[in-house]
């Protein structure tokens, strides 16, 4: 894969002609999402710069990897859009359970960590698939999928109420039953198995969707869109709160726990990350998603009582938090 | 699954009366191994000394974890014993492609962490498996399996060649061609697809030695013993090379950055703890072996012909390590 520096990677997305005319209009809403909350991100964090790679792949399509290390407020993090085409593969047709033909996909993808244990960890994304047959008497296959979830180190009910608040807001906007159904998924979805742990307060999680559902295609783009303007704010306004307080070096330590508990979610459970793994993606801008730094302690158990037993006791599915 | 402090396993360990006479011996040498080794171990690194974690599995058997933290040499390690037994579940009949009916399965398991960069990583393993099917006229199903593999943060020629000869004379011992199928089997084994890195300088690996060998049960067993017996000094050698040595932050930051390769081979392709994770193991059994600390940070690439790149540049299938 080679690395360019470019202003912009639209030229590089060569678009298939087989595919119809949304993919342009998904790839350019795409790429302004990801300039404007890199430009809100900029802002808000006072001294980290994003950092950009261009990259391309080989059979097809590329991406825009933009990380900000280092920051006042974020240790590191990642906005990452791509767009790539080709050929399905025998291994795609089977993980994704479709036809032979060509595939073409755009995202993007946002994983914060934030230097301050006080802030809560946050992820973002926001995708599109389509796939074209050669058999012309098939329907077309496309759909849309994406979500929002957070990790506090500390759960803040207040923020956690904020959270899916406005998230319930987002998609109440699109459809009245998507909170309530993107809420249970993104409980199911973010959970860390092994552990009997929710990776955080969760969020919405959504995919597939496509024709079967009430909305038809446009208002299923304007949703995702929606999500994707909705994120900037959001963890602006939670992380606002918390950015400036101070924290012991104790705290610091449970916020590396926490992180080992999201690299194990990622590298295990997480289908982007296993798909991108498994199918030859860009390494780095998969694993963005993790930490700089995180730790493992055999067996840490937290007093009894305190704030960090009391986090750990709402990691669970099912949780009302809106109300 | 309910943990325990006794002095010893042996009582939980219900031999199922279907087992053949090897389960209660083969018990008794790894936890004979298990015990030399902690001692070795206790004595070699001054300061630290293993905490015993006793634990019952509900479906029957259990096991003795023994973890070393915040030695003089070794920063966290583990040296776990498991003899675990009970019907075989259908993910378990899928995962080891045999026959319904019960299953036996003991083992030694080993990962140390040292505190000096130039200090390696080592990991050791030694396992037993059989089944008892109520299908009396089938052939009884058995192997033997384990393996012994060496990731230096800083790879030194001589320490490579000294560790694989040391391997070589041990699998000599037992039959001529087990060095060279099992180091190229390791080369396979621990290799990092996604980074197109191994995880160090290999070492040997095997799994289901069985009556297809031709060397029958008591000398495949012999020889996984020595396997076992083997670990301790080739260790003790290796580390007491450099266990006094200076190192900057800057070395200190690599083995942090080689850490997150080890996280992201075990979480991602190691078949123990793949395994452990989906049968619903012991969780922090499993997962001693993920380090204390580790770091990720975007794109790092290492300065060109430093100790860094050439360690980066010998990550690789084929080496012939032993000349």
């Amino acid at each position: 894969m080679a690395l360019l520096r470019r202003p912009s990677i639209n030229s590089s997305v060569r678009l298939d002609p087989n595919m119809n005319r949304y993919t342009e209009e998904i790839v350019e809403a795409f790429q302004s999402i990801q300039d404007d909350i890199c430009g809100q991100l900029e802002l808000f964090d006072g001294k980290g710069i994003f950092k950009e790679d261009l990259w391309e792949r080989r059979e097809g399509g590329g991406g825009r990897t933009r990380i900000l290390s280092d920051g006042n407020v974020i240790e590191k993090g990642g906005v990452n859009f791509s767009a790539v085409h080709g050929p399905i593969s025998a291994q795609l047709a089977n993980a994704l359970k479709v036809d032979p033909g060509h595939f073409f996909a755009s995202g993007v993808s946002i994983v914060l960590h934030p230097c301050n244990p006080h802030v809560p960890i946050i992820h973002m994304n926001i995708r599109y698939f389509e796939t074209s047959s050669p058999d012309s008497s098939k329907d077309p296959v496309w759909w849309f999928g994406g979500g929002i979830d957070l990790t506090p180190h500390y759960i803040v009910e207040e923020d956690s109420r904020y959270f899916h608040r406005q998230l319930k807001t987002i998609c109440d906007r699109h459809h009245h039953s998507f909170y309530n159904e993107f809420k249970l998924w993104a409980d199911d979805y973010f959970y860390i198995k092994h552990r009997e742990e929710t990776r955080g307060i969760g969020g919405i999680f959504f995919d597939k969707l496509d024709h079967k559902r009430e909305l038809n295609k446009d208002q299923l783009f304007d949703f995702v869109c929606d999500v994707g303007r909705g994120f900037a704010p959001i963890y602006k306004e939670i992380a606002g709160r918390h950015k400036h307080k101070s924290f012991t070096d104790q705290e610091k330590q449970w916020q590396l726990l926490r992180r080992g508990r999201y690299v194990e979610f990622n590298l295990v459970y997480d289908r982007g990350t296993k798909f991108g793994l498994e199918t030859g993606g860009r390494i780095e801008s998969i694993l963005m998603s993790l930490p700089e730094y995180a730790r493992w302690t055999y067996d840490f158990k937290p007093e009894e009582n305190s704030r960090e037993a009391q986090t750990l006791d709402l990691l669970k599915k099912g949780i009302d938090w809106h109300h």
